[in-house]
């Protein structure tokens, strides 16, 4: 069988008969596989998808009034007040179009497992954000097959051509933490950042470098520390970075949750913040300003990006075709109590 | 028309069919009153929803392989890392069986508006989880016509008879509190609770009194504040009890966004704590044990606490009748670095 043509000659959309036939399978096996129901043979399965795949079938989405109109949240981890922040962005967008939020984790990992997959194909959701998580390619063509749109919130990796994000301007971030610091007098100044393999972490870490440099300072690598954006990244590095005999006498520290790990590492040696050592976050977390001493952050606006992205997909999910699928939000430097000038000595 | 009899002329259950005739209306229009459709007149609905609870209908559930699993989890308010512990005991809960949670938020209002409950009447969850929040007789009996169970997690008012509920031990966790204090030679024990409506901060606070008077000491009214749980309410209550000429050496804090709120009190006034100051929160958030001081805290298994309820919501749904429908886990006391004993002078 080769590619169906219409009556003109033009090459037409396959449709979920043409796809059966493709595979040589019955029109509700293909059916069950497009709704990602568990009772269809691997093999079988699999022979399908990669029908999908080739014919770029696209699902027409015949929406009735009673399907539920759901959108699927997907975080690669749940754990800390960062994530709250999100979905408090997400929740008041989505439910100001009544539109329920489905949440799921991915326990840490950065991709979904196809069971997550199966079940978001059986919701038939209007759309997908991933937070710091991603899909394989197998994965984007299973939610473009049946015309489920996606958007990612803070990228971990490059995400492909054509996949819509959301962020904010880590670069930025990063350098405008590291001016403040350097506008205090500071020069050995160290950097906690999240993990190396996460986008946003490197992009921090650049602009920290490029705020050195600016200031004719050659950046020295073993103040650079990757952490997991988690207190206990902060804590750990923060005892290490502070046992050196040429400590650095102002950390920024890549998150507000690294920041409380490195003030209790400072309290743990003794050194007062910020008469001994100045501390700059990142996030801007409502928690920040309450810590003791009050914390100098970068404030990336958390709800306006998880708002701006579920709009953007709530668009799409519309069949509009958003002007920009690119976006990133303003970082801005916020200054409080744990940063003060240099004390020579 | 009276209440139909079957052939032995014995009472049967009501069906979607008699409703209709009773109300004068179509069966489908009935139907859409049961699926939260909002094409329907709001006479006719009220009129429908009148005859479902004047005659107990209760819709058989005819879940079929294609419904998505969901269950609903709705919070009064989504705003601090409290209900991140919760929103994660659900989610593990909820994810081992393969059910989706769908999240909604009351904006801090402690019942539901008709158009969330409408939505959730369309989505025909597994069942709906409700957390510090709690449904009228008329929301109740919608959801209990359509055979949605629900439970409560953390009561803010006194559930009737019958509605299942998933807590913690809140008086013993005030008793505990109040001991320890005690125990260190602490008389002067001040309380900073949540509001004064919600049922468990009375608990905490009856106690807290219950632990003076077993000490002998009387309590003094003008050292037992309502607070709001936040960092706000104990920031605003710390400055006026610790500015009192005979301010407290001990403040039980009620939260520990609330204990954020003393230290920080404490801090603006030049108390040292645990020096000048003892601090006892309430929660054990995983951040309690970061903070400078490290917070002794109430534990309260918040997780488990989510967990539990969830298990207890998918028995109800699929039909099984749990042995206890009121549950109250154990609170413990964590001991750390923000109580110390009483210094005499």
């Amino acid at each position: 069988m080769t590619v169906p043509t219409g009556p003109t000659g033009d090459v037409r959309a396959v449709t979920i008969a043409d796809v059966a036939a493709l595979a040589g399978v019955s029109v509700p096996t293909v059916s069950k596989v497009l709704n990602g129901r568990a009772d269809v043979a691997p093999t079988t399965r699999a022979r399908v998808e990669a029908i999908l795949e080739e014919h770029s079938y696209r699902r027409r989405r015949a929406r009735t009034s009673t399907d539920p109109s759901l959108i699927d949240l997907v975080f690669h981890e749940l754990d800390n007040a960062w994530a709250q922040e999100v979905i408090k962005g997400v929740e008041d967008a989505a439910s100001a179009r009544r539109v329920g939020v489905v949440l799921s984790e991915l326990g840490g990992s950065h991709r979904p497992q196809q069971d997550l997959i199966d079940d978001v194909l059986a919701r038939r959701p209007l759309g997908v954000l991933l937070v710091l998580s991603s899909l394989d390619a197998t994965q984007r063509h299973q939610l473009e097959s049946r015309s489920i749109p996606f958007v990612v919130v803070d990228t971990w990796g490059e995400p492909p051509a054509g996949v819509p994000t959301v962020g904010s301007n880590n670069w930025n971030g990063g350098l405008i933490a590291t001016r403040h610091l350097l506008s205090l007098g500071h020069r050995r100044i160290g950097v906690i950042a999240g993990p190396a393999d996460v986008l946003c972490s490197r992009a921090r870490v650049d602009g920290y470098r490029s705020g050195l440099e600016e200031a004719g300072i050659r950046p020295d690598p073993a103040l650079v520390r990757w952490g997991d954006f988690h207190v206990l990244g902060g804590y750990t590095h923060g005892i290490d970075l502070l046992s050196r005999p040429d400590r650095p006498t102002a950390i920024f520290a890549g998150s507000d949750y690294q920041s409380l790990g490195v003030m209790r590492a400072a309290r743990e040696l003794g050194l007062s913040i910020p008469e001994d050592l100045s501390v700059v976050g990142y996030d801007d977390l409502p928690l920040a300003q309450w810590l003791g001493p009050s914390l100098t952050t970068v404030r990336q606006p958390l709800r306006e990006m998880a708002a701006t992205a579920t709009q953007m997909l709530l668009s799409l999910a519309a069949g509009e075709r958003p002007a920009n699928l690119r976006i990133d939000l303003a970082t801005e430097l916020v200054v409080r109590e744990s940063t003060a000038p240099h004390r020579a000595g």
